[in-house]
């Protein structure tokens, strides 16, 4: 069972994909945003738990799809992302997750995961 | 058969999920931002046919999930989003869609699809 507030876990509309690991729960895509100069981050998932834990813990929290185990940004990194706050989108597949983003936010060293690869425009 | 460029299409990771209506293509995450102000305005999906004619049109393109089929934004609201440009993320799954959105980018009126529910913070 999750700890995540009822009121909030009753408006989430997760992925339908049984996530390996993940006892079936499903998946919000969840942007992380730095709070005061609008760049976008990178993209990451929660289910309740990794929601409940950025919620409550103030270091935002995600499920790790191609590791299958919770991942708490920076813990090996030290790139942490203090949670400023935390929007839901208006039909409740999407978190909005404004931080303030130590470092790198990409595993790469880029600040951002969007910085190398420009499609068009 | 997509007409996307394929030096592009060898790069994303799809979804797993077979998309009801578009053949089994998998979709990658389209974050929507107002290339200006930083608001980042909408997360919407992009199967390659989308992202083709994201690039190629200069009108942001989704694929409707629950409606499955293409949707240029603004067609029927008149809130179009003028592409400014695209990028793609480190790992190839998600698309950061740097926009000029006239009106409000969400259904509700909203400005964003973020602006009414605020979770913690």
């Amino acid at each position: 069972m999750s700890p995540l507030d009822p009121a909030i876990a009753d408006r989430l509309k997760r992925t339908p994909d049984a996530t390996p690991g993940s006892e079936g729960r499903g998946l919000v895509a969840a942007i992380a945003q730095q709070h005061d100069t609008g760049e976008v981050l990178m993209l990451g998932w929660m289910d309740d738990e990794a929601l409940h834990r950025t919620l409550t813990t103030g270091r935002a929290t995600y499920w790790s799809r191609s590791r299958g185990e919770y991942w708490v940004k920076g813990d090996t990194s030290g790139h942490a992302q203090r949670v400023v706050e935390v929007r839901l989108d208006c039909d409740g597949d999407t978190l909005l997750v404004k931080v303030d983003q130590t470092g790198a936010a990409c595993h790469t060293g880029a600040r951002t995961c969007f910085d190398e690869d420009l499609l068009g425009g």
